[in-house]
């Protein structure tokens, strides 16, 4: 079969691999139907050493289940599913508390972390399938899987952005960044009622899709600028929460800057730093909080897709390109170089 | 009349000082009666350079109103009050939130902040007394009065820790450090019905009394050896909140040692340090979240005080000397040296 591996930095080939096949009970073979390529695939594809590689890629993706283990139970051949970004039993105390992604199970892992398996590929080995895999109410070829597809991160993520800042109708937000995560925060923030929403982006194709997903502003500066420019329309203080859907230390940096006294800066960019300012002159001194993480995405799925089968959300809208997996290269260079939003794969 | 100055690191003197004044008519001058050292104050008592002194010290009292300006109306001359450890007007957009320590009002401010005023000291002027003063019902001479003026700070202190850190009944917690604080952080764990509450500190005396205030475990070990206690006491996984009380990095490590997936730091030991790990293998892996800062311990003086009152909490045990103004330098270098946990000043 066919399938995306990264060489390092800036090298993606599609390569012939052997067949992905059930290895244990609980696995189940999918065929992919649909995939995409996601901002955090970004981070390698412009930092990764040719010692680490070649990786398989790919996090996200919808398929039809072709085969399943002996203890498979919740899904069979024929379905289509989607699958989280993170693999976890849906049954330890973490995954019943919503946390998935700290799942306690052996087989639990981010899928970037299985070696031999990915999803910007033909077909994909699932671990803990009865866990991992939800099952889909439309045909493979349904006007509404890109929506759908967004439920295996970018949704979920922003979901989570915003569900760990606690919005709700009495919050003002600020968004940072205007990719597909920050305009899935967007939504997310105008779904749980937030006031106002600020978005800090400077592509305007992007923010313009953020307006339409609830952005009540849009702030196109960054840095002091920016921060200047929130202050302003917000009353002079910044917002009750920040999503920060980045990662990088200006734009933590620039959350502490927006963050109104008492407030809470929820990060779903995965963060590019290990060590921050959190002491007295930054998040201390007017009880700043911090929240987020990966996004237990598991968790929001049955909550979430209603509203895309119902067309009340369109999260879908964040495609703004589609290639088969021989486009999957130029698709990561066309999302480096900020030319595709999110490259949407059809194998 | 007499003050408390500290000059550099280790050297506190009591000096005759001008008379405390009315300024503004929005202050009182309050004759004060019962005050005390904090845990705080021994931060510039082991690093303060000489630049930076002298400085009045003292930011937790009880007084007698002995003046009050012109604008004053909630508190008149004769009553004795309690000041929490920060000034603020109660009336602001951030005080009606509860957030006091973040008053907008120009003149609010820390008492350390306060160049010519201080609590260890025969008299003060209260700025913004009708906000900043609380009345207390009963006279200077109430076996009370060291319970009461926990409010000050400590008490306050402790409470806003476990608040922030969302302390309920299906909570476990982990509370380092065994100074006044983190005592009052297991209080006031406990007042909010936490399951088990595993007190971190290695001086007996202060633990025992971590017991009497409901500490359900006590683990001396510190580092690597004390994390790896605190998870055997709490099934592997360490406890939802974490409470910490001492503000150094070693006590932050600690905190992220013991802390659940998903679970809480909340801050209240004032951090020693700026810089600190919250990238993915600290804080973001896990969706660990950060709490806490200055208490705004205005907030919450109508709802302890009546605990108090009617002898429900007693925290005022966490006294363990008393003195007079002569004693205060001695009280600094016992309390430097653990000999003594907290000493109430008579002036």
């Amino acid at each position: 079969m066919r399938a995306t591996l990264m060489y390092e930095a800036g090298d993606v080939r599609i390569e012939n691999v052997p067949d992905s096949v059930i290895k244990h009970p609980t696995d189940a073979l999918v065929r992919i139907t649909a995939s995409c390529i996601c901002g955090s695939d970004l981070w390698p594809y412009g930092s990764m050493t040719r010692a680490d590689g070649p990786a398989r890629m790919g996090h996200e993706f919808i398929g039809i289940v072709e085969d399943t283990g002996s203890e498979v139970t919740t899904v069979k051949r024929g379905d289509l599913v989607v699958a989280p970004f993170a693999i976890s039993d849906n049954t330890c105390a973490f995954c019943r508390e919503g946390l998935h992604t700290s799942c306690s199970h052996a087989q639990a892992n981010f899928w970037d972390g299985e070696a031999e398996e990915g999803g910007q590929a033909e077909a994909v080995r699932v671990p803990l399938a009865d866990g991992t895999l939800v099952k889909l109410p439309v045909a493979a070829d349904s006007a509404l899987i890109p929506s759908l597809l967004t439920l295996s991160d970018v949704l979920g993520t922003g979901y989570h952005a915003a569900v760990a800042g606690q919005v709700n109708e009495r919050t003002r937000v600020t968004v940072i960044g205007d990719g597909a995560v920050g305009l899935m925060a967007v939504l997310s923030a105008k779904r749980l009622g937030a006031e106002q929403i600020v978005l800090m982006g400077r592509h305007q194709g992007r923010t313009d899709l953020g307006h339409e997903f609830g952005a009540t502003d849009v702030v196109s500066a960054r840095g002091e600028e920016g921060i200047e420019q929130v202050r302003e329309l917000t009353g002079g203080h910044g917002t009750h929460v920040v999503l920060e859907a980045v990662g990088n230390m200006p734009a933590y940096q620039q959350a502490l800057g927006v963050v109104r006294p008492g407030g809470v800066i929820s990060r779903v960019g995965v963060p590019q730093y290990e060590e921050a300012p959190i002491g007295f002159g930054s998040l201390f001194r007017h009880n700043l909080r911090l929240a987020g993480g990966p996004a237990p995405v598991r968790a929001y799925i049955e909550e979430l897709m209603p509203d895309i089968l119902n067309g009340t959300i369109e999260p879908g809208k964040v495609f703004d390109a589609t290639t088969n997996l021989d486009g999957v290269p130029a698709g990561y260079q066309d999302m480096a170089d900020r030319k595709s939003l999110k490259v949407l794969v059809n194998p």
